[in-house]
This record gives C-alpha cells, sequence and structure tokens, in this order.
C-alpha cells in the first residue's frame, strides 16, 4: 500500500456507524482527519484521537486535500456537497471529493459535472459489507470516475476496503451498488419465503437452514439473517428505512429506462408495508413479518 | 460408516445423470444393486459393474432389502410405489423404500400409510446438490419418516451424502426441499434482476460480480450461474422443467394451506413463459432470458 504524499488532510463528514469505524481507519492510519457531523458527540472518538472539527462540510472541505463524506440519503448527499456554504464551493484547489453513500446516480453525476467545472475530482464510491466490514476494514467499495482520479486515492480506498473497483465513470459506483442492492432484496424475499412455508409447514425451520444452507440455497444473507428471522432478533444491522430509500432510488432508474425488475418492486412493497407498521429502525430481516399473519 | 449387517441387496430404480451417480456410490461400498430404469441403456454401466437388471419396478423390489427411487415428476413416482406391479405390492417383508425424487409432500404420506399398511418402511429423502454433489457423494439429503427406520438406513445416506436430516414424519423430507426451491427461485430472481440492471446502465457485469460477490450479495447460485447467464451459457445443470414442477408442487402445498409467497409466483410464471419459448430443456440460469427484452 502506497500512500500519496500529496494527501496529508482528509475531512470526513457523516459519522454515523459506517462513517465511524472507516474514519477510524484513516486515522489510525496517519493522516489527520478534519470532521463534521450532524450530530456532534458522535465525533468524539475521533477528535480524541486528535481529528479537528468544523461546524459546517463548507469549512471541512476548505482545509482537506481529500473529502470523503457518508450520510443517509441523497437530500443530504445533494445539499453538503451543492448547497450554500457546501463542500463543492469551498473544496482546495484539486481537491478529491469521495461521496461513499448510497445514493442517486444522476445526483453522482451532477457533482462529478459540478466539482470538474471548479477544478476539483469526484468520486462516487459507495460500499457494501456492512458494519462488520467497516469495522474490519473489509468493505467492497465500488467506484465510479476517471481512472486517474481512481488511481490517486487507490491508497485510501485500500485502508478502509478490500474489494476495490473502479467500474465506469460518474455514477457507476452508484449503479454497482444498484445491482448490489437489488440481489440483495431478491435474497431476502427468497429466505423470507423459504421459511415461511417451513413454519408453515410444522417443520423446525433452524433445522431446515441446517439442511438447505450448504447446498444451492446458500447464501451470505441465509446464514446471516436466516436465524434472526427465526429467533425474532430485528436489531438492525442494516435498517429497514435505508434499504426502503436504496430499492426507491433503483426503481427510480429502471422506471426511467422502463425496465421491469418484479422481484425488486415486491420487496419494496413489503418493506414498506413492515416500516408502517413500526420496522422503519428495525434490521432488514424483519422483512419475516411481513409473511407472519397476525 | 458402519453398514446394517442385514441390508446386503438394494434395489435402484430411475438411472437419470443423479440415479446413476448414485448408485454407483452404493455399488462402489459392496452393495448387489438391482436396477429399472425407463430407458434400459442408461443401467449399461452399472450392470458392467455386477447389478441385476429386472424388467419392472416390482421386480426390483421382489429382490431387495431397500429400494430407492429417483426418477422425475409425481406422477412417475406414483406409478412406480402404487401401481399394479409396483414397488409396495411387491417389496420384501421389512423392506425399507426411500423415495429420492423431489416429489409432492401429500404423496410422500400416502406411500409411506400404504408401505405401514403391509409392514414395510418408507422415507422421502430428496436431496440438494444436483450433478456435482451427486458424482462427489457430497448431496444434502432431507428426510421425512421415522426415527427408527431413518437410523436403519442411514448407513446408506452416509454413502451418497454429506448433510444428512431428519427433518420430520412422513412428507417432512420434501417440504424440506420446497423450502429449498422456494430460496432457490427467489435467489435466482434476485441474480437475474441485479444483472438485468448492470446490463441495461452500461456496466460490465462481470465486474460487477466481482464487486458485489464478495458481500451482502453473495450466494452459491450467484457464483456458479451469474457468469452463464452473462455469457449466454444455458446448458443444464438443472433443467428448467424440473424446476417448474418443484416450484408448481410448492404453490399447490401454498394455497391449500392460504399463504402468499410472492417471488415463488413471480419465478414459476417467468420459468414457464421462458419453457414456452423453447428453455425446457436449458439449465435455470436461463431465467435471464425472461428479462432481456428481444
Amino acid at each position: 500500500m502506497t500512500v500519496t504524499p500529496d494527501i496529508a488532510e482528509i475531512g470526513f463528514i457523516g459519522l454515523g456507524i459506517m462513517g465511524q469505524n472507516m474514519a477510524l481507519h484513516l486515522q489510525r492510519a496517519g493522516y489527520r482527519l478534519h470532521v463534521y457531523n450532524r450530530t456532534k458527540s458522535r465525533a468524539g472518538s475521533l477528535i480524541a484521537g486528535g481529528a479537528y472539527w468544523h461546524d459546517s462540510p463548507g469549512a471541512v472541505a476548505a482545509n482537506a486535500d481529500v473529502v470523503i463524506t457518508m450520510v443517509g440519503y441523497p437530500a443530504d448527499v445533494e445539499e453538503i456537497y451543492l448547497g450554500d456554504d457546501a463542500i463543492v464551493a469551498n473544496a482546495r484547489e484539486e481537491a478529491y471529493l469521495i461521496d461513499m453513500t448510497t445514493s442517486e446516480p444522476s445526483l453522482a453525476v451532477r457533482i462529478a459535472e459540478a466539482a470538474k467545472a471548479r477544478g476539483l475530482h469526484a468520486l462516487d464510491a459507495p460500499v457494501s459489507g456492512g458494519e462488520m466490514g467497516a469495522r474490519d476494514a473489509r468493505l467492497s467499495i465500488m467506484v465510479g470516475g476517471a481512472q486517474e482520479d481512481f488511481d490517486a486515492v487507490e491508497p485510501l480506498f485500500d485502508i478502509i476496503g478490500e474489494n476495490i473497483r473502479l467500474q465506469g465513470g460518474p455514477g457507476a459506483g452508484q449503479h454497482t451498488k444498484m445491482c448490489n442492492q437489488i440481489v440483495v432484496a431478491g435474497t431476502m424475499l427468497a429466505i423470507a419465503e423459504g421459511l415461511t412455508y417451513a413454519e408453515n409447514f410444522g417443520l423446525d425451520p433452524t433445522e431446515v437452514l441446517d439442511s438447505i444452507g450448504t447446498g444451492a440455497a446458500q447464501s451470505f444473507l441465509l446464514t446471516a439473517l436466516g436465524p434472526k428471522m427465526i429467533s425474532g432478533d430485528f436489531t438492525p444491522g442494516f435498517f429497514v428505512h435505508h434499504f426502503i430509500k436504496d430499492m426507491g432510488i433503483a426503481l427510480k432508474e429502471v422506471e426511467k429506462i422502463g425496465i421491469q425488475l418484479p422481484a425488486l418492486r415486491t420487496a419494496e412493497g413489503l418493506y414498506k408495508k413492515i416500516a408502517a407498521e413500526g420496522a422503519r429502525e428495525e434490521g432488514t430481516q424483519a422483512l419475516i413479518k411481513a409473511y407472519r399473519r397476525t
């Protein structure tokens, strides 16, 4: 791992569970961090480790060679990049702007264009791997942008992830993440329906998982979330409301070009149903609730 | 692995790709085989190895301590077990009858009752793992029946599989296999939809698989069949028409008790569509065709 010598100061905006873990790895690797988060208390351990707090995204950008963002919704991304006192308007000359939020491909394109107009380098780089992947620096990072920009910041990606790929121009990282979320959505339906069958026909669902988990039905999600569906442990690993956001982005994209993805559509409908019934802040394994008769 | 001493002669009916491989393992383990298949030529290598050919399922049953069946459709299972000159009517006293076909749970119950009435021991024991699992003796075997009957023939299961579980009484093996097929159906939708998105948004689907195949979207099927979907290699591992049969059984069961499994329903519809358009004898990865605009 080589570190680009002229990157010393990194701005990090968005210190949720994912962002905090990612920022911590960069701090431990020796970079000086400039941080901002809507809730300042979440920056505590980073500040204790030497990070500088700033009161706005623009102020972070003014102090950093690279700005990394990991926020919640596309509207947040738009505000911190393109709003008043925002990143693009305040960034240092030639700075790299990396949005790692799962967000809209078309917004990534707009940010890339606005950045380019100011001589900045923008990349969209959403991740997969969840809290555990962030903590263990084993994230998959799906990148959209220019090859030379990717090359320049790849050493930073190497610090927080391990499967790092440039997928195309601006927006391609987000599109790739949409593929990931579409596969996840269908797989969640698959698991919930298989377990629903088991429960309804008097089988022991745990024994069923033990039988089917090693063959053609095997998946990361079956192993990770199947047992939680069975036991009713809906503690969030990945929030229902964030997943609904992601599926909404994907559906908006496919509607634009007129293709049908019925499993994705079904998954979004069922997740909205359980969200309306109180599962917004639960983990995605709460999908099983949509199948259980009350 | 201990071999029950009073099982010496095994009848094996149904010598397709799966059945031939399973029978071969039993022959190599030292059992004398009695075989029948609709197409006699498929018995060639087993006969060369010392197996006895018989002209009917009933004749096989009359010569065996254990009869194993691995045929195509529930109608075949019903005919060879319950028809004239069939297994139940001709089996030796106290014989074990093991149907390893993926078939209807309710038929498994009927066979078990008919067997019991004659003092025979029936088990339903469908498998997962496909041709490779059968060849390598690494099948998952999902068993329904009485504990003592399972215990008596488990040494035989150990010869052909490695994840072998009694899931409950008669029919429970078939119900467990339905869970497996439901999870497979949803996962196939997931993969086909994710790749459809990739293809439609100008991504390199192979690069996308490399990005998403190690994280939350990971599954056996994504790795095994995703590349075949991309390259258009529809060579059958598991036939479309067999999968349609399995999904039909599962849907018939869930209709009986009034639960909704929308992903399973969607998968069945799309598979029937591609089957009608010529993909009956192709592998299940041909699902991608249902999403490609022609």
